[in-house]
């Protein structure tokens, strides 16, 4: 996703210096004309912004006060803009750290893949001074075509992610139990997708996922391991706050299993074929052209 | 939703007969100019047509074949439309006996609730021999706006139906862990209601019943006792089956908990009532005007 989002701060007129721990990511960025440093630091050398779009807490800690860490050289008071989802505690624990080494803080995860990080499409969950937000909102614009205002205390935007992932991750794995449970009884999965989108049981996810499994198409546009991390973070959330998440639960235990199973690496949708594997069925779906499904009017005229 | 489906017969031109054990929905009938039977054996005599709306295979089975039964009177010939959610298998058995005696059977569970039973805009998943299914429009179009037609096998319509109540029941299950859980984080309620329904975390359950909780209005649309029984159902097709559902099976559990608690017959969205009260957090919601969405080409302006 950071790929995406430099491109289009680049596009946007921002004078963009990218990095990336992984060579094949500065390459394709480097390849579509971005501007790569030759490490954090370098990169970070004098910014105004610090966007930083890595997958946890750890990382984000690492990149901005690990040893040639982005905070020893960027410009005196920038902004990080922290997009990694993790814990609202750590959220407020590395706001106050930033802010006490003379520089701002922006809680700013983001939703939406890397397909609508590409297209400048996220949305984005902010919270932080009212006076960073502003100073950061070309940034931000740049970025996201939604963008949440959530507050002035770093942690809120964080907060706000954890209950769409604990919501997202059950999702899948509801998705991927429906979708197997429909196999199991041999019903037409073309089908299935058809009237559960049109109907009470529909979910952002079920929808959005389950095409990649009557394609029988396991290529990652989101892991397995994200959910496994996400849900983890909601799990240890909830138990060091004597909340009870039996839900959430359930379901990273199914990413888990999948993750067991060898498919950590696979696209999220693999829960189901965890399911089918677990219970020996064919996920495969037919390829008709779906559904009759006749509106009242259409049905009077026969 | 029997009486929004006998109004709306009556308004398309048939002559109903209603029946109802509750004597309450038989005045209301009455009241709205419909003809009340003495008793089932009196509704059915003669009757082309049993449409059947009541909550599960027991009931419609003591209908159709108790004392004083639907069809020991019913005309020759007669097409039973059984609405009730039940297992696939039960109504293949149904199917047989009704057809062994002489009449027609059409799988047909309904989805929407009684407000749109009332406006005449059910869902219908139907299955059934097709020329059961083409002299039964008149009667579906009258009950429904979307009508599905599953192929000619009574079961597949109630298979289809348990898969989305798998679907709806996590759904509602989740969506309560998730709105407890951000009030646990004391997030504005209304806010996660807004970002939630905009963002991948979104199921129709959410948006449908969360605005329930933010009302704090548990007069039940729909009760909890009805996934009790819904998500029961699929429980014991899994178990028989010999296919594991964990993540339905972890939603049961909320439904009975929140019976337990004494909550069975208000509104299914007392799951999240049951969380708050384990969690002792409050679920009130702020009046706010909600949470300030800027549009990135807004942003710009600013």
């Amino acid at each position: 996703m950071g790929l995406g989002i430099a491109l289009n701060l680049g596009r946007r007129g921002f004078d963009v210096v990218g990095y990336d721990a992984d060579s094949a990511a500065r390459k394709r960025f480097r390849s579509e004309g971005g501007r790569v440093g030759e490490s954090i630091h370098h990169a970070a050398s004098g910014a105004d912004f610090v966007v930083s779009v890595v997958v946890n807490a750890d990382q984000t800690e690492s990149i901005l006060f690990g040893d040639h860490g982005a905070l020893e050289v960027a410009a005196a008071g920038a902004i990080v803009i922290s997009c990694a989802t993790m814990a609202p505690e750590k959220a407020r624990s590395l706001a106050a750290r930033v802010c006490s080494a003379g520089y701002r803080y922006l809680d700013a995860p983001i939703s939406g893949g890397s397909a609508r990080a590409a297209s400048g499409e996220l949305t984005i969950l902010c919270s932080g001074e009212a006076d960073t937000v502003v100073s950061s909102r070309k940034v931000l614009e740049s970025m996201a075509s939604t963008i949440f205002d959530l507050g002035d205390e770093p942690g809120t935007g964080s907060a706000f992610k954890m209950i769409n992932q604990l919501l997202a991750g059950i999702h899948i794995a509801a998705a991927s139990e429906a979708i197997a449970f429909a196999a199991a009884h041999r019903l037409d999965l073309r089908k299935v997708f058809e009237v559960i989108t049109r109907s009470a049981g529909n979910s952002w996810m079920f929808e959005n996922r389950m095409p990649h499994v009557l394609d029988a198409d396991y290529s990652p546009r989101s892991s397995v391991e994200i959910f496994v991390k996400d849900l983890g973070i909601v799990e240890d959330m909830a138990r060091s706050e004597r909340f009870p998440v039996p839900m959430a639960s359930a379901a990273l235990q199914m990413f888990l299993m999948t993750s067991a199973s060898g498919m950590g690496k696979d696209d999220d949708a693999s829960v189901a074929r965890l399911y089918a594997r677990i219970a020996n069925i064919s996920l495969n779906a037919s390829s008709a052209n779906g559904v009759e499904e006749i509106s009242a009017d259409a049905m009077q005229q026969v």
